[in-house]
C-alpha cells in the first residue's frame, strides 16, 4: 500500500486511526498461520462447521457427469460468509476499548455481518448503506437495526465526504466507493471510533480463508478433490476464502486445481480492469492498493447483485491473478437469475444474486463437462441465502431485471484518472 | 374424526378423495414407529440433523442460573420446521401418481416448505395464502413462485367457497380457516389432484417427531436433559415435533418433565377454547375433530404470527392436554417481539415471529429461575427464523406493533356455533 501524500509504502502507524491495532498487525504480518482467538471460535462454532453438499439433484437436472460440491456459508446468522471476519474484527475492536464501529455496505450482507458481531461484544454500529440497495432492501436494515445499529443511505449528508457527493449528483444511487469514504471520514475524526472493512484487505481474507480449509478436510471426508474451484468476485473475500487454500496447495507441489473468480459483467474488474496502483473509495481518503480496478470514480450500474458493485479487487486476489494462479470470467444479470432459478428449484436454497453468479460459472463448466464427457470435480462457495434479496427475484419473475451494457466509456474514463505512482 | 354428514366416525375411504393414500394409513395407524423413506432421508440429510445450542450469551443476559438450549429449525431451506412433513407428504404423493398439491398457508412458512418439497419432486403446487399474510409478506410469496408454486391471496375468487367468502365480507383479511376452505375444494374436485395440510393432523405431527427425537440425542451427548419443553402452539406441528418424544419417556416411566405449549393472547385455543367436535376449516368440509377450538368461525385479528392465527389445535395436542401431560401459557405480540430482539442480540438469529412465543415462555421461565435460585434446563423449539417476517420487525421498531384485546365476544359467538355431536 502507498500512501497518496507521500507516495511512499504505507507503515502499520499510517493505519492507526481507521483500523484496530491487531487488525493491522494482520494486514502487515507474513505469518501463513493466524489463530483464531478463542472468544472468537466461541461465536463461530454456532455454525461453523459449515455444510458441504454434493449437489446431486442439480446434475441429475443437468445430466452432467461433473461432481459438483457446494459450500454453503449462509447457514451462518446474518446469511453469509461476511460474518467470519465481522466477528473477528469486532473483537479484536472491543479488547482494544474501541465503542463504536462505522462501516459501509453494498448489498447489506456486511453491514449485518458486523452488526451481528457488534451486537455480540456491546459496540455501537453504524453502518453506511449504498443507497440503492438500501431503497431495494428495506429487510436488510431492519435486520441491522433488529442487531442494534444505525443504518444510514449512502451518500448521506451526515459526513462532508457526502454532501460533497450530493452537491455535485444529489440523485446519486451510491456506489461502495462513496460509502466507504463516508464511513471512513467518521473513524478518522473520532478517537474511540474504529472502521471495518467487509473485503478487499488482507486481514479481511484471511478470516475468510476458513472456509477453504474446511472444505479439503470435508471432501477429504468425501474421498474427492477439486479440479475446478469457484467463487463470486466483488471485493476478492470469498473467493480468497474458498480458493486460497487451495491455490495454496497447489503452489507447494500438490493437487493441482483451476480456481475461477465470477464477476458481473457491468463491472468487469478483474476481467477488463487495469492492473494497477487506485484508492479504495471514491474520495480519495484510503492507502493507494496494488489491485485490478476499473478507476476509483466509476461507479457500476445498479444492478442487483450490490456486493459485486465495486471498482477494485482484493489486492491478494489481484496479485494471484497476475501471476496467472486463477482465471477470472463474467456473466450478466439476466444469466446469473436463471441459474439461481434453476439452482434453487433443485437443490433447494435460493442463492443471494452475488452468489448466483458463482452458480452460473459452476452450471457452465458443468455443462461443458457434459459436452466433453469428463467427469471432473467442481467444488463453488454458495456465499450467501438470497432470504433479503427477494425483491430482486419479484423483478426477475416480472421480466423487470435488465442486462446493463459494458459500461465501457464509463470506466475508460475512470481509468484515465488513475493516479501515478512511481514504483 | 366424525363424518360430519353422518355423525359417525371417519374410515380411510372417506378421506381418499383429499390426501395421498399413504399419508391416510398414516393418519389412522396406531404404531408406534412409522419408517421415515429413503427417498425422504436423502432430501432431509442435506439439513438435519439441525443444530441443538446451548444459549449461553442469552443466559448470560439475563443473568439465569437455568441452562437454555435451543433447537434450530431455521436451517432447512424454507426456514422453518415445515420442510420435515412437506417433503414426506410431496414424496408419498408423488409415488402415488397425484400431480398437483392444493394447500393454504398462513405466515407462509407451510407454503415455501411445499413448495420446495413440490420442485423436488417434480409436483404442481398452488397454495392459497391468507390475504393479511399475502399483503405483509411478499417475499414469501416470492420464494413459493421462485421454487415453481402458484400463490393466490385467499379469500379468493378461484373457488366456490372463496366466492361466498367474498361476498359477505369483501374486505376480509382471510384466516387459515378459510385458505383450508378453498385449498380442500380445489382437490376434492379434481381427480390427479390432492390437499396437503401443514399441521393438525397425526400424519403431520408424527414427521415432525424428528425435531424431539433429535434433541434427545443431542442432549445426551451435552450430558444434560430438559426439566421444561417449550413450543409455541398454532396447529400444534411443532410443538408436538419437540414435546413429544420427550412425553412419551415421561410415559414409559422415565425422565418427567414440564412440556409448555405458548399461544397468542388474542388466539388462545388451548388456554380459553373448548375442548369439543368442531370443523376443521371455515366452510365446513372437513369431518369434526375432537380438539381445543375457539370455533370453526371465529376470524382471529391480524397480528404479526400468521402461522398461530388458527381457530384448532392438532387433535394429538388436545388430547395431551386433556390428560394433564402438557400446560399452555399465551403471550401478547409486543411482550413476544421484545422477546425476540432480545434473543437476536444475544444469540444473533432473528426468530420467526411464531417462534419469539416460545422465546418470551422460555425468558419468563428463566427468569423465574433466577428468582427461585433454581438452575433448570430448558429446552425450546426454535421453529423458524424471521427473515420473512422483517416487515413485522420495522413495524415493531417504529412502533406500529399494538396488542388486540382478548377477543371475547367473537369467540363466545364462534363457540355457541360449536356442532353438536354424540359422543
Amino acid at each position: 500500500m502507498i500512501h497518496p501524500g507521500t507516495g511512499k509504502p504505507i507503515v502499520p502507524d499510517d493505519l492507526e486511526p481507521l483500523f484496530g491495532h491487531e487488525l493491522i498487525k494482520q494486514e502487515f504480518s507474513t505469518d501463513r498461520w493466524i489463530e483464531i482467538p478463542e472468544e472468537v471460535r466461541q461465536i463461530l462454532a454456532q455454525w461453523r462447521c459449515t455444510p458441504l453438499y454434493r449437489a446431486r439433484r442439480l446434475e441429475e437436472a443437468l445430466d452432467t457427469p461433473a461432481k459438483i460440491f457446494y459450500k454453503y456459508e449462509g447457514v451462518s446468522p446474518s446469511g453469509s460468509h461476511k460474518t467470519n471476519s465481522a466477528i473477528a474484527q469486532a473483537y479484536y475492536n472491543m479488547k482494544q476499548g474501541v465503542k463504536k464501529i462505522t462501516t459501509e455496505t453494498g448489498a447489506g450482507q456486511w453491514g449485518s455481518a458486523l452488526s451481528m458481531a457488534c451486537s455480540q461484544f456491546g459496540l455501537e454500529c453504524v453502518v453506511y448503506m449504498v443507497k440503492c440497495s438500501f431503497k431495494q432492501k428495506p429487510y436488510r436494515r431492519a435486520l441491522m437495526e433488529t442487531f442494534g445499529a444505525q443504518c444510514i443511505a449512502s451518500p448521506s449528508d451526515t459526513t462532508e465526504a457526502g454532501r460533497a457527493l450530493l452537491a455535485s449528483n444529489p440523485d446519486s444511487t451510491g456506489s461502495l466507493g462513496m460509502a466507504i469514504s463516508e464511513a471512513v471520514e467518521i473513524a478518522a475524526r473520532n478517537e474511540d471510533t474504529k472502521y471495518c472493512l467487509g473485503s478487499v484487505l488482507n486481514h479481511v481474507c484471511v478470516h475468510q480463508s476458513v472456509i477453504g480449509q474446511e472444505c479439503i478436510t470435508q471432501m477429504e471426508l468425501a474421498d474427492a478433490y477439486p479440479d475446478i474451484v469457484i467463487g463470486c468476485c466483488g471485493g476478492g473475500s470469498n473467493f480468497a476464502g474458498i480458493a486460497f487454500p487451495f491455490i495454496g496447495r497447489m503452489l507447494q507441489g500438490k493437487e493441482k486445481i483451476r480456481a475461477i473468480g465470477v464477476e458481473p459483467s457491468a463491472c468487469p474488474t478483474l476481467t477488463k480492469g487495469t492492473f494497477a496502483y487506485d484508492f479504495g473509495d471514491t474520495s480519495h481518503f484510503t492507502p493507494l492498493m496494488k489491485m485490478f480496478t476499473l478507476g476509483s470514480t466509476f461507479v457500476p450500474p445498479g444492478f442487483h447483485s450490490g456486493g459485486l458493485r465495486y471498482h477494485g479487487m482484493a489486492p491478494m486476489v489481484s496479485h494471484t491473478m497476475a501471476l496467472g494462479l486463477m482465471e477470472a470470467t463474467s456473466f450478466h444479470q439476466l444469466d446469473t437469475f436463471k441459474a439461481g432459478v434453476a439452482f434453487a428449484k433443485a437443490e433447494g436454497i435460493v442463492p443471494a444474486p452475488e452468489s448466483t453468479h458463482a452458480v452460473a460459472a459452476t452450471i457452465k463448466e458443468a455443462l461443458r463437462c457434459k459436452e466433453e464427457g469428463k467427469s471432473e470435480t467442481i467444488l463453488f462457495n454458495l456465499s450467501g441465502h438470497g432470504h433479503f434479496d427477494m425483491q430482486a427475484y419479484i423483478d426477475y419473475h416480472d421480466g423487470l431485471v435488465r442486462d446493463y451494457v459494458y459500461p465501457e466509456n464509463e470506466i475508460a474514463m475512470a481509468l484515465a484518472g488513475l493516479p501515478s505512482v512511481a514504483e
